[in-house]
């Protein structure tokens, strides 16, 4: 009898085998890009659920008490946090204050952090793979973390169903980026501490600005749209928690209805490509950038103002070709 | 006698052929390009100062204060707006709320918003070529407007000499990100709107952050290291900024004085040229994914999960290579 694959077991669920696959997708090893190739068609059928938001508005602890409930429905939930200023991220031992040591010895629950800043443009690679093995692993709920503070292109959240911005009362510079149109509006926003006494406040502004977006849709927009709930929670104390698992549901019931869950989906896809596609072609050249004495004369050139920056990209770009001419031929 | 080249009016100072340059690279026209080339030798001699922070802080107030400072000064000033959400970008005539429109008639201020997010990529790209040709038509001071809330990486603003954080009482998501460390600690941060009640919790917040930030530095990174000012201004009364004008001469002392301005424009420059050819090549597989039918079936397959995202870039990598090698062999 042969030992079963990496990826049978991944696809059987087993844990210890989604560990090292997702290990091996951060290690950028070819084996894990393998993995995820081989078990890619296995993928699409697990809830993406992105959550944005600024650092210290308990987007962890929210996420503990989403994936309490989760469980309790009998449901299976992987979690993955590339928010650097993350509990998840700092490792579990913060666990019993936000209340998450209990998932992690929950065999349905997966937790993983990935917070390696130092590849560039290779994390949020490495987290879109994570969160395909995750689905591929049969979670059936898959929470994406990410920081973000305004600003509108956040590669990984781009790739969930839906997107949650958590915000809380004296989120001031979040209100005015989405009154400024800087941020993107969310399909769902939350305000947790919701026991402060602003939060009346702060919800009629955000009404206000997502009155204001509305006025901005054509007709047919706003007839096919949805109307971004606003959720107050305690997540702490996991005040809310039933009615925001409402409105994802009913998010995800808008999606299938509306039909725009895989029109979504493929502009996802598309972009996941791309992104990839980039950020391989960036590390190249930086390694290329580091290695090669003729890109660094090229760079000395620009710095004593002799060739500028837009003929110096140019240069590299050629050279590029030139190089894959060259491997072509051999 | 021939008719003075864009080139030559442009060096010259003429703000209408500085007006000219900038629409071309902004239109990505090759003369654009080519003009950037061409004055590049002569860049290098503007003092750029780049100012981040959440929309509605006052950062084009306080511009504009600044910029009265400088031209009291005798010095002429340059100022790029890349914010989508700044009174600059939607045109002077909101100027007289800001005080702004006394630098429109003024000969000695050019001012210039770029805002079209529709150019993936492209608009940094634009930005950069931008700033270059401010430099070379001899503005002295070069100021940009970003929006940042938090986010790391912002292309432009990293081109700057000097980074000043705009924030106001009410900014808790940004100090957030300051602590978690999710946004870089900037050269200099201003409070605005320091009249109110809250500044001084929110200076000694921000102390806090700072203190902590030096203890995770090397004892030489501290020896060599700029202590960051935070500077208290009511921009739109014009106090505070001889305060911030001494603490942007005391930052460009430092640089030249610890010999980091070299060493920081030509990591600069390293990244932008990086940027350049990123983008570059990001547009060119994007307009091959539009019009290429390979690319539609190959995108097709991934949403119908036979070819997962990274074997698909893969192959548009791949191809790319292909058509470079047999352009190459034309």
């Amino acid at each position: 009898m042969t030992e079963p694959t990496l990826a049978s077991r991944l696809l059987a669920g087993d844990r210890r085998a989604l560990a090292r696959a997702i290990s091996l997708v951060e290690d950028d090893r070819p084996e894990g890009w393998e993995l995820v190739r081989e078990v890619y068609p296995e993928t699409g059928r697990a809830e993406v659920v992105g959550f944005t938001g600024p650092p210290g508005v308990g987007k962890s602890t929210l996420i503990g008490a989403l994936t309490r409930a989760r469980r309790e429905a009998g449901r299976t939930v992987g979690v993955l946090s590339i928010d650097p200023s993350s509990p998840f991220t700092h490792g579990a031992l913060l666990g019993d204050r936000i209340r998450l040591t209990e998932h992690f010895l929950d065999q349905g629950v997966f937790i993983r952090s990935m917070a390696n800043r130092g590849a560039l443009g290779g994390l949020s690679e490495a987290a879109l793979q994570a969160a395909l093995l995750l689905d591929a692993a049969g979670r059936q709920d898959v929470f994406v973390e990410t920081v973000g503070v305004g600003q509108a292109e956040i590669d990984i959240i781009d790739h969930a169903d839906t997107i949650v911005l958590v915000l809380m009362p004296g989120s001031g510079d979040s209100i005015q980026a989405l009154k400024a149109g800087v941020m993107e509006i969310p399909d769902v926003i939350v305000i947790n501490k919701a026991d402060h006494p602003l939060t009346d406040t702060m919800v009629r502004e955000i009404r206000g600005v997502l009155s204001l977006a509305n006025l901005e849709r054509t007709p047919e927009q706003v007839k096919a749209s949805w109307r971004v709930p606003i959720v107050r929670t305690e997540a702490n104390r996991g005040k809310g928690t039933e009615e925001l698992v409402e409105r994802l549901d009913q998010h995800r019931a808008h999606l299938l209805a509306a039909g725009t869950l895989a029109e979504r989906r493929r502009r996802n896809l598309r972009n996941e490509v791309l992104a990839i596609a980039t950020a391989r072609m960036r590390r190249r050249l930086e390694a290329d950038l580091e290695s090669d004495d003729t890109f660094q004369e090229l760079l000395e050139a620009v710095v004593e103002r002799r060739i500028d920056p837009a003929s110096a990209a140019g240069s590299l770009l050629e050279r590029e070709a030139e190089r894959a001419a060259s491997a072509d031929a051999r």
